[in-house]
């Protein structure tokens, strides 16, 4: 196995460590609630668009140039708390064995969906500097133009997540091949979840030690399943993951998730992502004062006037209170027709807010 | 206006009102658990399947002897507790102005729209006996045949659910006009969802007076939204809707509703539908002891063997204990892909169940 290449930049220097980002990951005060945007980097922004006209999405997230270029278009605009790696959940999943193609409009499509143990058995370990050497490289070069101001997050998708893009072949409203596997082939579905947590532990592994100092699991569409039915066939492979990276801080998102949050923070996370679903409050009450929380606006919401919005985001906040770990965040990715001044706004909303 | 022409079976009778079903709704103790599945008469169904073969969806809403037909055939089949009026929560759209397809496997397509405050006010109040004459005289043939031994529940979509497939002009994902149209034009919003609201309550009146003997209302999407924005944009509407239905018990569902709850029985409910997302007691816990519930085994699992839903089906139970009002149901309609043995086996189960 090959050992990964340690960059000079690997591990937390000590002033990005005192970064509001990572202090509030770390349930610690802050001078000001940190803000960043899933999907911050992406078609919202112009300049975004302008490189898709010459690349698709895997060729900016397979040339580490590119890569490192559109993550930092936002943080140029923005006064954002934190940058994340530009790429796509289902980045991994290729090298792998998996016949991928990312469809404009229509998301992740699979030429031969996963449906058999034999399907999974052709799944091969991911060696992520042999197999994504390109996702360590931007990291690596991320990590140069950031310098110690900016904390930097990788991130994978969750276990049901690639799970269900695996199996469904297409995105999917309700699950139901999945689900199907799940029931009716539950030694298939362990080995598919064991397969990949080992392929996500070792990716996130990998960043950590390409140097990003924070980690997010996003398990979008776990919030498809009951809380007895995300025990038994999700919390196991999410726990692997979590209790594998313990350098750096996690953060851990699904939507849907209402009543998996106490679940979901047993399986691992220093800080459970909400969706708008929930009012912050009680999502801390579940939690209890050791997690760390992020969210939870409507992306929705940014489409109109910011005196709709501005009052919300301010509830939030005030929902907050002055309890340490929150960071501000919207409840899902920013959509693509969000106009650029809103997150202006919102970022000048969150810094400026004074309490109630 | 036009007088409710009321028939000789309106009114409840008093055998059925000593019915499981609506006992349950009441919140009484009962001999078994009552249960009946949401979509029970459809497309599951052989001798649904062959009916279709030769009439659509809304020619067999609009004539009384085929909707009624088709609301019996799952009586035929299995012991459920209750039958359902055969039809579509689009129906009373249609007369009020409304261009509406239900095109098969899409859903509800609407020709044009409603985006602005032209479009709101060119909808026109519902004339139930004028406009959906069919609905009412489907209602009577039905309680006809039921008797006094099997309750007959009538139903109507939600407010927000309606707004929803008029706004967007076909089902959605992520609701981005109908949030786009609430946020940025809010008095349009307020004066679509008061003409909703009085369009279902007189539609829900009109089958109450036609003899239903209790009315589930289906606001099947709001839980898109936030706590919030529940309170602001819809609460008020579905309040006005259950305040006006007096005489029969009424059931409040929706999906992707668990931080919802309160605020749903709030607005009203003697029995609050709750999807698989949610442990059933603790949505009971969150409810009170005065609400009933309704659910909840993902509708996903009938397509499994017996053996992995039967065990869930009784956890479900169990979790309920020996509290009165419960009805047992799936968290949403039943699947067309399931096997009607299932559901026979589910009855049984249900039926079966003695306690832990």
């Amino acid at each position: 196995m090959p050992s990964l290449e340690v960059t000079p930049t690997t591990g937390i220097a000590p002033e990005v460590e005192q970064a509001r980002f990572l202090r509030a990951c770390r349930n610690l005060p802050v001078d000001r609630t940190p803000i960043w945007i899933m999907r911050q980097a992406g078609r919202y922004l112009p300049e975004y668009r302008a490189l898709r006209e010459h690349y698709d999405l895997l060729q900016i997230c397979e040339h580490p140039e590119l890569a490192a270029e559109v993550s930092l278009q936002p943080l140029r605009r923005f006064d954002l708390d934190a940058a994340i790696l530009f790429s796509d959940i289902m980045i991994p999943l290729r090298p792998i064995g998996v016949d991928l193609q990312i469809v404009e409009n229509v998301g992740p499509v699979i030429a031969r969906p996963i449906r058999d143990a034999a399907a999974v058995a052709a799944l091969r370990p991911l060696e992520p500097e042999a197999d994504v050497p390109y996702v360590l490289q931007t990291i690596r070069l991320m990590r140069q133009e950031l310098g110690s101001k900016t904390p930097l997050i990788g991130f994978a998708g969750g276990p049901f997540t690639l799970a269900s893009y695996l199996v469904e072949g297409k995105p999917s409203r309700d699950f139901a091949q999945t689900k199907g596997l799940m029931y009716t082939q539950p030694e298939t579905w362990h080995a598919l979840m064991a397969r990949l947590a080992q392929v996500v532990t070792r990716f996130l592994q990998a960043q950590v030690a390409a140097g990003v100092q924070a980690v997010q699991l996003f398990d979008s569409w776990v919030g498809a399943l009951s809380p007895r039915d995300y025990r038994e066939y999700v919390q196991p492979y999410s726990a692997a993951i979590f209790q594998a990276i313990s350098t750096v801080p996690t953060i851990h998102f699904g939507t849907d998730t209402a009543t998996l949050l106490q679940e979901m923070y047993q399986a691992g996370g220093d800080v459970i992502g909400l969706d708008w679903r929930i009012d912050l409050d009680r999502a801390r009450q579940q939690l209890g004062p050791s997690a760390a929380v992020q969210g939870n606006l409507d992306p929705t919401l940014l489409l109109a006037p910011g005196e709709v919005w501005v009052r919300q985001a301010r509830e939030i906040l005030a929902l907050n209170g002055d309890r340490p770990g929150h960071i501000f965040n919207l409840g899902h990715g920013i959509r693509p027709d969000t106009p650029p001044d809103a997150v202006a706004r919102l970022v000048d909303t969150v810094h400026g807010w004074e309490g109630t």
